[in-house]
């Protein structure tokens, strides 16, 4: 398949988002051509067993050819996972691509490596999910979704940008292209933020009503409180990786949180119904100008 | 039908659940034993168009047998509805009966009215939705949803208790009953809060990212933010009658909002990744005993 052009590809962490993408591989690409690096080893073998990849154990054999690798870690494993990888590879025909949702991290490491910049190129699929790891992850879980892809120093090929763009089309997704800097910022808001307050909200309901949490919730609080079952270690890196703007998020979710708060303590009901009103209406004209 | 043993029903308010409780009905109720009032003319002639409804103004018979009346009216307009509605009433076999998510100030209307509290049976059907008004109104709404009871005074009849509980039964429902404090301590937690919350959080987003608020967002926050499109009038007049448990939620989620921020801002991720574990375990542990 002309779109997935690449000889050869290393997915580095094979949980939910890397395990999908060797799923949704599968149709198109011989797994002798497909390798797969996973701490836990009864992942790599799961996945050979389900010939998905052509290594059995985090020993694979050297790459000469060109060949795209895919870092599928936890934002602060970073690191360890390039080191890791760059051993193997005996080419200079490599493309790098990663799926994190934070990418701060991401971006000093890549400071610190000149060469690395022309060959590193963002990816964030938003297909996540609260559940993670190789055994939720599904061959469908790109198609038609959204993958910002940015370019963090502007100085990538773009040819190589042109191929990255196609492998995940080749997936199923849709794809645009945003700066790093700006990434952090807008998920920090829309994606980092909303979990810092879920994991805080369940937090303190169970403290205060224990057993009765979800007993007369009918369902409406438990799809709300759902991405308070996300994997904690990805979202602790999130957090810290992404601190900066995620603290600016807080402090400025705050302010709105006070400023109805204080309208409730008045007992302002004119003003909290127009503050309400605006925010709905706000919301549905965002919503049908996108839709 | 035998569990809809009411010979009359007035349904005050017919908006997203009076109007669904009136679809739901029609099945099993003579529309002739129906009576519909709503302050919005068009929609009492709408009602009456579909044959949900005997009356086409709000000018009703006087009702002369025995009668549910069921009050689905914004929570602060509870006196007002319940005058229009008594004049109508040439019975003593009256139950009434609300749909309110917060029950504070019809708790304070029914103290002053010691004759009404032996007549007055609290409901809450958990059936609500960001979308409102007798346009949205389905007669599947209350199909295994649940609705909490309350007979705040414990003076009502056992009898008339029964009479009510097979009345949401026989539209599906499944009833649990919760004294009327209790149901409002938990619903400021469970509902009232996440509301407060995202209205905030939709409140800050827009400020910040104006037209890219959902640009980027591939869906999920649409649906967490779905709430934020709730009828501004309905949640005006939950914060302002259950200011007191509402204001006391908010504070206590701010104490863990403040906490997991502290531990971002010191960067402790082993503390961090502790907290989202131990919260992740604890929802799936209440969920796994729940279902």
């Amino acid at each position: 398949m002309g779109s997935l052009s690449f000889t050869n590809i290393i997915i580095v962490g094979m949980g939910l988002i890397g395990g999908s993408i060797l799923k949704s591989l599968k149709d198109t690409m011989n797994s002798s051509n497909v390798l797969g690096i996973d701490l836990r080893l009864e992942v790599v073998e799961k996945a050979y067993d389900l010939h998905l990849i052509k290594n059995r154990s985090n020993k694979v054999d050297k790459i000469k050819e060109d060949c795209l690798v895919i870092f599928s870690v936890p934002t602060l494993s970073l690191t360890k996972a390039f080191d890791l990888v760059e051993s193997h590879l005996e080419t200079d025909e490599v493309i790098f691509t990663d799926t994190l949702s934070s990418k701060s991290e991401l971006l000093n490491f890549l400071k610190k490596k000149p060469e690395l910049q022309k060959k590193f190129l963002m990816s964030h699929p938003i297909a996540g999910s609260e559940k993670s790891g190789f055994s939720n992850s599904i061959r469908s879980l790109f198609k038609n979704k959204l993958v910002v892809i940015s370019d963090p120093f502007n100085s990538v090929e773009k040819d190589s940008l042109e191929r990255v763009k196609n492998f995940w089309i080749g997936l199923g997704s849709k794809v645009s292209l945003l700066d790093s800097k700006s990434h952090d910022k807008i998920f920090a808001h829309t994606s980092h933020l909303p979990h810092v307050l879920t994991y805080s909200l369940m937090d303190y309901l169970y403290k205060d009503l224990q057993e009765k949490t979800f007993l007369y919730s009918g369902g409406s609080l438990e799809t709300y409180t759902r991405i308070a079952s996300s994997d904690p270690i990805m979202w602790k890196d999130i957090m810290i990786s992404n601190k900066e703007e995620v603290l600016k998020a807080i402090k400025g979710f705050n302010e709105s949180l006070s400023f109805l708060t204080e309208l409730i303590e008045k007992g302002d009901g004119p003003s909290i119904e127009k503050l309400l009103k605006s925010i709905k209406d706000t919301r549905e004209g965002l919503l049908s100008k996108k839709n």
